[in-house]
């Protein structure tokens, strides 16, 4: 017999994984409450302006709901927009800028605490992804207003003298968005060259605006400090101070570890941080708490995207299914 | 006991109310066959080019799949690519590029003759809409090769003397983007003024287009003649010529009147030659032949569109699978 | 004979009638500086994120180069680049992110200055605008988070309470598209019904949505105050209290009449605040001091826009010409 | 003296390089007619509707008006609208749907016949392209409707049996466009590999196509011949005959050396078949006959461009402008 002020499942991020989460829950009968933050698809909210995904729309899929875009990858927007409907298509059940402070509790009755109330559930999927806390620089100057991780259209930039820090794929998207509307654009990168994963259809594009010296590079470099109007770079060949209008740091990003910890998650002792969990039930070391999606790859986010962590949903739900089953 | 030889349902014409035919066969459990004798949905595809939906995509979706577009009202590419996507989604069984020569038989056993094989089946939907067959001018010079009944983009007309005869919705949003592009339009209307379904939101700009004479207009005027440089009208004030490069004449389309007789459905005997169906089962006076969509409504080309013939699929198939139950 | 150290002309704003000026200036062999307090063309950079004009792109574009934009009526990216490029092509002398403070001085010998440099010139252009300072409820609320005066784009509302203040275009625009991703719309207007210039291709859409009460309306009432989950609103019936996240104020922005008075130019004494200025020349009441654009219309600030107010540059820097002219 | 009745130049070929031509003779003050036989802009008009340009916008600009697209490589679509106000704004004199036939006469006296008109003129410019002439497969079949040169969209193929012969960027574009829309493609490739010109940012996308076995191909390999429902490919493994609903033969294209040969133009004995022209001025061994853009490659397509021919038509009228004005 079920308590009526009981969900089965408390589901943390209503990104799509999150939201993946929800419909499984829905399809095998399982009652369940979103929490997220933010909006919805809080992270695609935030992305850059004219991301395209590297995956077809088809792999982005959930639950077989066709994906339509016109061409090929879609974009940040058609994305927005397929996430959305799937999720009022479903009805399912959402709250939207409702964040989670703490989850306490055990396996068949947790409490899940946020900044309006307290919710109760027999199991918890935490599927908030690594968009929110990005990878710092730690340099002096940082905190200063033209210094932002998270890029967003090129426009503001046009004219201007921007240093982009890194050698990602979205450093590298930036880089050439901003230098071809006009930006004056040098890239400040730790390694001895652009990123190894850097899609092989941008790599050559990056290289020859670098070799032409469209774009200037530092390699093996790193910041020094920001300035009001200068940048100090450290390079092999000493420091450089550049004149300087604006930093896009994008160095990455990293899970909430605080908060997984404080739910009594393990995390690996090395650099990688990687949580305990089954990777058949996705079940944490905490029993009754699982985890979906880039989460699961602790500070190597580059291991889980939604391609190939759509099928946590199913792997989660089923198993809790199967369990309940069980014991009814 | 069922014939391994004959399927329960052949629908003929592969466009969205064929598709959504297909599903609700598919759904429940009725062996069919889509005979589409072009492209998939190809009125669709001989739309023109930048067409956008009166409707929201909403209202053009089948089986509540979502279809996703970025603006409230899809464009043609966006509706090729969502039947596309359901179509191959579902696994829908359709021969495409084959051509339906005729239907004989009676309920129960059928005879579907292509121009490639002969196909048994218990029922018969049709379903072929009435994009295939312009109402003519029926005018000396509609044969030459620069008179169209199917506009396709502006930019052929760049520069160029044309005339738009009609004052459709469809006629005026091709007189508009072609005098867009640099165009000199000249509009030929049977009536006393833009037609009254002209959607509110165009019409102002056509009315202002030709107040201005921006857009060159003849009405209670129609085509006399069309010769190799000139157009000849019929206005009120006489006989005009005017120098002439194409006529595009976008005065309408009707069903396959002939194909309908032919199968045994009756027509009515005034100018509406509506078919004889019975509107709450879409079954024709022809035991087990159905009609579906657009050809419901005879020479009234404007009165069944996707949005409100949706509904004709779960008519007619709940409708057969009824009746079969019954039998079984 | 002229003096090294100053330019001809002060441009102050870097809009499309700012970019326009110093165009003028440049074919005429003056020499000029435009200032901007932030990016290029910053008052489109901040329009709505979907944004389309009521123009076509010919009306938008300065010295008859061609604006190319696919549909008729441009977007704000098509605008941004459209400018942008005019602005580089051309190699216009644009300081960007620098803020003016005052100006001094008289016809002759200016004084510009601002939070990096003074610059000293013979005239003054101001093309300031007027998107800057928004038109306030002055309501107790009105400070929260959740309230915006600048909509930029509707995904942040889907599945939210939304209040949308006024029912002018842009007030218009925000419901019907918050609406359309799923957010829960209330119009607060003040008048007793949508705004007289809601264009023609909007207006039947609005009514209808508020006639089938999609959206819900108060007509003549006003927003009482703010509080963290709900807005009052005072209404011909009483005051009404409903849930609400967010508040998307869109009652209009005025131009900086303080800067304009300590600039030393006249403002009507009534609600008009109209500046000063003959409508040849467009020179104010202060010698020297010319305005261009928007803010040429003081409160009023519908009258003015790209379109009409593109001749702006060639009146006033054809008069300057001239007099320098008669100078040398 | 000049004749009134002859015009300086006669320009065939109304593309881009034609266009520009006229823009040039425009500012020289030449009086000229440009001979379309087309629309404008003829060849990009019958490009594939998706087509996206390899080159920036910026590079395909003539005479430094900004082409403006969103995307940093155009498309066919913002091509056609830029050349076309290039055109409409610059007042060109262009006539359109005109054929001309041949040219005979000499240096300041040629007549150019077309199917409506002869011209008089001082000199030649023959800026023709090479799109209106296929490289024939020269095999059994190749007249069936089924066979195209020219790819349009890929909807057609949705769910068909494709082969695409060739493998350079526009028959590799095509093979992937029509595969991802649902076509079952097969390659018929002449030489061992995936052209060596195709851009770097496609090339793995088809290589793992064909080694997923996504699409198809024969390399080494040539169409034997076509029949209606199959097509016979001459493998290094043997025939091979496979099921086929459509042929798209992308063999390339060429110029029309008989239109070139009948005005006296000599082309080398080779393959090649290169014009005889000085690449200083651009005038052929025909004095006062000039070729301008992808016309003066022969056989060779791939050498010039739209982006490396822009110069020719500053360096044809630039000289015809100065044995005027020696003339003179």
């Amino acid at each position: 017999m079920k308590d009526d002020k009981i969900v089965d499942v408390i589901i943390v991020g209503g990104g799509p994984i999150g939201i993946n989460c929800a419909l499984e829950c829905k399809k095998n009968g399982l009652s369940y409450v979103v929490l997220e933050k933010g909006p919805l698809t809080n992270s695609l909210y935030n992305y850059p302006k004219n991301m395209t995904f590297f995956s077809t729309s088809e792999r982005l899929e959930i639950d077989d709901i066709p994906f339509i875009s016109k061409n090929p990858k879609p974009n940040r927007d058609e994305a927005l927009e397929y996430y959305r409907r799937v999720t009022t298509s479903n009805k399912l059940n959402i709250h939207l800028f409702e964040k989670v402070i703490s989850i306490s509790g055990e396996l068949g009755s947790f409490n899940t605490k946020t900044d309006i109330a307290i919710y109760k559930s027999r199991y918890i999927i935490i599927a908030t992804g690594f968009y929110d806390i990005p990878k710092n620089l730690n340099v002096p100057g940082e905190e200063l207003p033209k210094v932002t991780h998270y890029y967003k259209e090129p426009h503001l930039y046009v004219m201007q003298n921007v240093v982009v820090v890194g050698a990602s794929n979205s450093a590298v998207d930036a880089a050439l968005e901003i230098w071809r509307k006009g930006g004056n654009v040098t890239m400040v990168v730790r390694g001895a060259e652009i990123g190894s994963r850097v899609k092989y259809w941008v790599r050559p594009d990056i290289d020859n605006r670098i070799k032409e010296e469209s774009i200037n590079a530092y390699f093996n470099s790193e910041i020094e400090k920001i300035d009001a109007h200068t940048v100090t770079i450290k390079t092999p060949e000493g420091y450089v101070t550049i004149p300087n209008d604006f930093v896009v740091a994008l160095t990455g990003y990293q899970p909430d570890f605080a908060f997984l910890k404080s739910t009594g998650i393990e995390l690996s002792n090395d650099s990688k941080k990687l949580p305990n969990y089954n990777p058949e039930t996705m079940e944490t070391n905490v029993a009754g708490v699982f985890l979906a999606g880039v989460i699961c790859g602790g500070m190597e986010t580059h291991k889980w995207f939604i391609e190939n962590s759509r099928i946590h949903a199913k792997q989660i739900v089923n198993h809790i299914a199967k369990v309940e089953a069980v014991k009814s």
